[in-house]
């Protein structure tokens, strides 16, 4: 089956400072027209950054969109000034938690939201954890606390309800299926 | 630490079919103000459906927004006629694969991207599938097939890259630990 569709228009509506907005009409595979609301937004990265005592890293910010305080991994936008998402990645582990590491591996990329997102997301596992003497200072609308849980922790969190950030769930789930698989120990 | 932001004023941006985007004026912590830029977006309920050969069933469909066909499972917008999430995710089980279960649980709950947006989305499970007799009909501007793969296929088709969609990789990895831990068997 045909499942292509194809851009006719768009019209911006709005440009901003994280996000642009435009809505799109297509021509669907069976020929009629239809709309698309599409929110463009720069990628981003995450870690599921573990240190010796087997604990991984999470942060605790107020986030708007939901009027809430959430439990998530270090994240943060990459911007045009970083060479790689790794790179990105290393500097938000910096700024958000103070830390550096040895190790580093991709674990997944994927779009947060692809029915009307292009957020991509790059997933980072990292361990050999240190402090950095020189760690940079957070953005000036930043504020955020840096935890540590063990799995088990985490385990009970996401069953009571308290981690509800999708690249989180994820994160915790992929180091729970490494430690499973024996990819990690 | 004080990490709450207090609403001082909201604009309008655009009233859509899907999303609605505003910026919001906050005080900051710290006293001072910063814009955040926030999309509202209806929930949604995705579903790891697994057949009685161990297979979960995956729809591809066109994404305007990355411009390309995605495999994805299956997953819609919970709208106000829908009494439950479970409800909403029924229904899509039906539209899009034609089929219904016997078994339900609720696997997880998450915002898909608590950055910028509130869409919040319902992760399902379920098995002792069913082809349904009275297929309902896809709405009119969605276009998908159905298709079901192995647990083998899914890790091989993530290694390569070829599933980029945030839910569906969460879907996977949660179903493979599942299996591990012998909570499925």
């Amino acid at each position: 089956m045909e499942l292509n569709e194809t851009e006719i228009s768009s019209k911006q509506i709005f440009s901003g400072r994280i996000v642009d907005l435009s809505v799109r009409t297509v021509e669907l595979p069976n020929g009629e027209t239809a709309t698309r609301e599409i929110v463009k937004h720069q990628p981003a990265a995450g870690v599921i950054a573990i240190n010796d005592q087997k604990q991984m890293l999470l942060v605790k910010q107020w986030r708007e969109p939901i009027k809430a305080v959430t439990l998530e991994i270090p994240a943060g936008l990459i911007d045009e000034t970083d060479v790689s998402p790794l790179d990105a990645m290393k500097r938000e582990l910096n700024e958000e938690g103070g830390y550096k590491a040895e190790y580093w591996e991709e674990v997944s990329k994927f779009y947060s939201s692809v029915g009307f997102s292009d957020e991509l997301m790059y997933l980072f596992y990292c361990d050999t954890l240190t402090k950095v003497q020189d760690k940079r200072p957070l953005d000036e609308d930043e504020f955020l606390e840096a935890e540590w849980y063990s799995l088990a922790d985490l385990k009970k969190l996401l069953a009571e309800g308290k981690i509800v950030d999708a690249k989180t769930v994820l994160a915790i789930i992929f180091w729970e299926n490494m430690l499973l698989t024996g990819d990690k120990d």
